[in-house]
């Protein structure tokens, strides 16, 4: 074939009359008589070739016979204008057609072993075979969607003064989380995969003021849930000299408005492939406090959580809904967590320091974000330190920021599965992440039927 | 104090004359009777505030005799021009100062334990008190121009057509890379931490032809070296429909030279902190093959190498020198290293099967980046697997690509951190790294000299 610059398949539509060169994946084929129809997939779109022996060399011909879908082929052909009947207007390249005249094979591809359009091949199914399940372009369309929802996080955080940093995953000290950590072996000694960027981000604060990262979390869950991941990926922020809690939130709906609009306008054609419901965002999100939140619940149903230190996934459901009925808003915070549940960080209300500056943040039914405001004083961080029945000694390193000089602060962290989950409609997380690891899988299931004896 | 909007200590320069509320950090004092003179540092700089008993308040007065070092203050003042002779021309804010009127203490700060200034307080002290060490202007410059590499890394390839996504690190099977690996307990059973997402790359050319991904990568080195890191950050790109590894090459030649520029355009200030001196980075990078650069070392040191494998750190910073001299480049690519050296994925050359279609790139002295073409073909693949003495069966997720319709592709890794010091001419690349792990530290220490019994 002669060297020629390669065409992406939506560039077709501007280059009626011309000579192209095609690169991609056979996405489907489909025989008429001597013309074969091939629908050509790339990194822009499908589009479709006609390819038959009046146009094609002989070579060709004979090449073209074992095409099948999945094979990685190149084609050199001429754009021409469909007929008015064969448009396709739902096809981004549905008025043109690619004509066939000289086709190279650069791979072959075994006979798939599922249907990449069938739905209902199952998780595990879907799961084990990601390698190719994920070719098909509702489901390029969700990582592709994820993408851009990290991108907006960074790019809303940079304009408005954010440093982006690099967290350790390695850590040498398990004391925030307790029994769901992952344990490595570090040269002869022990040490921990870390649960959250917190104390980093915290003591980064000490550096650059406004400071997120984007990395792995590791949770060492041992329950399979829709909504648990082993391994997901946390958006970051903290930012120092604010007010209260209130100012997090504030730059969470900042946030979110620009996540929206950068959607739509970066990935539109991907959000209606998942038919794109824009979340309802108003100016500012209503919030309760917790037991404001059960109150209402209560009050509603008769059950009497009022007394709980957190809701129940039903109850985050009931709250998406009143909050959605009443105020008109996909996004709920609740605030005002006890004390006694948060961790030692989290700072107290002065008007009831039996409830702390804290939020989370619901979102269709899930609660897809947590935050707050810090202590920032290093007597009274201690002190919750020793409260909290740990050692400072631990926590020597982290401390040393509040020791020398560390503006009142706070942060908050968001699962990017589940808001991408969330934003899409998508019933189980682990669909909405790369590549899930649960208690039974990395990668393919880790018995999966056909190994156990 | 009067709630008021902040101004960063950068925005006085064009508020003469007018009332601001400025919150920082005190990076000194210097006391002239009763005058104090506070250097106040925020992230946009620092500023020079003049606070004495005729502008201030009583109480500012006595809160201003505890402030000290660190301690972190809200200031309110009125900013004025400076005399003639006080103007300070290396100083951004140098034409002027802040007549303070109200001083609030925002959270104390313990005397230092030693001078931020101090060039030569040791590399095990600066890492221990690396929470308060970073605050100096010249190490937060270090991660300042950090983080705009990844971002240029990002933006050059997005616009490039290339996808960003997650690799996992939690991997199941440790066969890619043999002794240097971490070992996890996961659950019921081992899994290890990812040395490279090599394989979830070329996993993702299936799905989205180009994609990238920033993230930790893990080696468990058990030397300790100024150049070797537990635990890093890798900047990773893999592409598909490729010509052969040149096309690699000249995808980084663009992205360096984005990042260049990008650099001087959005931290020219931090850059001078380290006396940037712009990469000599010619249109083309000059490229030699393995051996004829182990000739050229041989000519010029009568040391016979040119049986050897890979290049020594001498022979590397010798290449870079003769590059520099040469071809007036601070670049220089080595391409085709032995077939039996590399990993089992690397595309052999066709022409000389014995050397791979692979490259390092080495950056004043420094290997920077490792990459190359892959084996795209199924069966060429695990014939290579078989011949590496390994088991195709712990490959199979990763050969599924493969398996079914894989077009001609290749990638390469950049190491974050050894760019950084690269680019700013610091020795050790822990300088260049947040947090940085190895043998003997996680954050502080891990046997310091003060515990030892």
């Amino acid at each position: 074939m002669l060297p020629q610059l390669r065409v992406l398949s939506l560039e077709t539509i501007s280059k009626i009359g011309q000579e192209v060169l095609l690169q991609g994946w056979v996405n489907a084929r489909r025989n008429l008589g001597k013309i074969v129809f091939l629908d050509l997939r790339d990194r822009s779109g499908v589009v479709q070739v006609v390819a038959g022996p009046r146009d094609l060399d002989a070579a060709s011909v004979d090449r073209l016979k074992d095409v099948r879908p999945e094979w990685v082929v190149a084609i050199r052909g001429v754009v021409q204008e469909r007929g008015e009947k064969q448009k396709n207007p739902e096809l981004p390249t549905g008025r043109v057609e690619v004509i066939a005249k000289e086709l190279a094979i650069l791979a072959s591809a075994e006979p798939l072993p599922l249907d990449l359009e069938d739905e209902k091949i199952g998780l595990d199914i879907h799961l084990d075979f990601l390698p190719i399940t994920l070719r098909s372009p509702k489901w390029q369309a969700v990582f592709k969607i994820q993408a851009e929802i990290a991108e907006s996080f960074r790019a809303y955080l940079r304009s408005d003064g954010f440093t982006e940093f690099a967290a350790p995953k390695i850590v040498g000290s398990s004391t925030e989380g307790g029994a769901n950590v992952f344990r490595l072996k570090y040269f002869d000694r022990e040490a921990f995969l870390a649960q959250s960027p917190q104390f980093y981000k915290q003591i980064m604060v000490g550096i650059f003021e406004r400071v997120f990262t984007v990395g792995n979390v590791y949770r060492a869950e041992e329950h399979a849930t829709t909504r648990h991941l082993n391994e997901y990926t946390s958006l970051d922020l903290e930012m120092g000299f604010i007010h209260d809690h209130t100012d997090i939130m504030a730059t969470e709906i900042g946030w979110l408005r620009h996540l929206l609009n950068h959607l739509e306008q970066t990935v539109p054609a991907e959000l209606q492939q998942w038919q794109w419901q824009r979340p309802l965002l108003p100016e500012v999100i209503p919030a309760l406090k917790l037991r404001e939140a059960q109150q209402l619940i209560k009050e509603d149903t008769g059950v009497d959580h009022t007394a709980e230190p957190d809701l129940e996934p039903h109850e985050e459901r009931w709250l998406s809904e009143y909050a959605k009925a009443k105020f008109q808003s996909d996004f709920l915070f609740i605030t005002h967590y006890p004390t006694a549940k948060r961790p030692m960080y989290t700072y107290p209300d002065e008007a009831d320091p039996d409830y702390t500056k804290s939020f989370d943040l619901l979102f269709r039914g899930v609660e897809i974000t947590t935050g707050g405001q810090r202590i920032n004083n290093y007597e009274q961080l201690v002190g919750n330190i020793k409260k909290w029945g740990l050692n400072p000694d631990n926590f020597k390193f982290y401390l040393e920021s509040f020791r020398y000089g560390m503006p009142p602060e706070g942060g908050l962290a968001v699962g990017l599965e589940r808001l991408t989950a969330r934003l899409l409609g998508i019933d189980n997380v682990k669909l909405a992440t790369l590549f899930p690891r649960d208690l039974n899988r990395i990668d393919l299931q880790l018995s999966p039927p056909e190994y156990k004896q």
